[in-house]
């Protein structure tokens, strides 16, 4: 291993333990914090201590807020008979970006995953039920990851949720759209041919 | 775009800024931070003010350091006959890697552009005139990039040195190992047979 004044070995270790970044990448951010502003490292740090700060969960629906109640719950525009749940905050942004939803999220913060010793006592559901009880609710949309634990969250959920007269709907699974059925593994193919539609 | 809480934002636009890191990348790093604990946020927001705050320039060979010398110049067991020129201090990083050179480095800190305004009296070369002025060096290596401004520098240095009786040598260009010839462009190919080695 090459010597580092100790500083920068400090910053490239701490750049290793985000997500993704390995030891070149690491190296490679390292040294453009280097070459950059002391203003531009200042700014990247002080976001992240803001972040850390000055954000909780909104008291409505657990998304991340920098308020008590985050956009979605305080946007007057938005349907608030439709809920989508979602296992994390960042999940939000995917069913966003699509610009068809104009409903309520609800995150989870987890799926139950009996291997992980997560079981429902430890999501964020007792929230959805009151959000339920204030009765504008019609339509939940589980959109909770297409694994084990996301699936048998949203079936935990049903269960739970259909006989207080919810309509609960899944998210559809099948073949990713420019994919090819070649690549396909075969639980996939077979959601697919499960959700056939009629053309 | 998604609507993000304003302290979010900014520490997606302020890991945007970083090389290599896009849109997506930027928020998937902001989401792990939000998830981490205070304290990791932390050791990396103070580890990017200490690398400004604490390293400065070796001395003798304008490597980076958090003392008067770098590890490389003050370390007594490295052979003080010869001299390797890189264009940036992370450039020696590659040569380490190699654990075959155990010689001392000089950073130059650029190469000639005339493109871009930089002429030889932006880069520094006065520190290595000085140190072969002390009379220990026998031999510069040019570890400038491959590229027109490495070269330029290269050739530059090696006029200015020669004279003073140095060794001047260049690292070689050609074909890398582990690649194919059919993926050579041609200025390669024709360095790599202008360079060729008998068997």
């Amino acid at each position: 291993m090459p010597d580092f004044a100790a500083p920068l070995q400090r910053l490239i270790d701490e750049f290793r333990r985000l997500p993704g970044v390995g030891q070149k990448s690491a190296q490679r951010l390292a040294f453009y914090v280097l070459r950059s502003s002391r203003d531009q490292a200042a700014a990247l740090a002080s976001a992240l201590i803001d972040v850390k700060d000055n954000l909780g969960i909104c008291a409505e629906c657990n998304n991340i807020s920098d308020a008590e109640l985050c956009p979605y719950c305080r946007d007057p525009n938005r349907d608030r008979t439709r809920i989508c749940v979602v296992e994390e905050p960042h999940n939000i942004l995917a069913v966003e970006t699509t610009r068809s939803f104009n409903g309520l999220y609800h995150v989870l913060h987890g799926a139950i995953s009996p291997l992980r010793g997560i079981g429902p006592e430890q999501l964020k559901i007792k929230g959805l039920l009151s959000r339920i009880e204030q009765g504008d609710v019609q339509e939940i949309i589980m959109a909770t990851n297409p694994t084990v634990e996301g699936e048998a969250t949203a079936v935990y959920l049903s269960r739970l949720l259909k006989p207080l007269g919810m309509k609960v709907m899944r998210i559809a699974m099948g073949i990713p759209v420019g994919s090819d059925l070649e690549f396909a593994d075969e639980v996939t193919m077979l959601k697919s041919l499960e959700n056939r539609r009629e053309m």
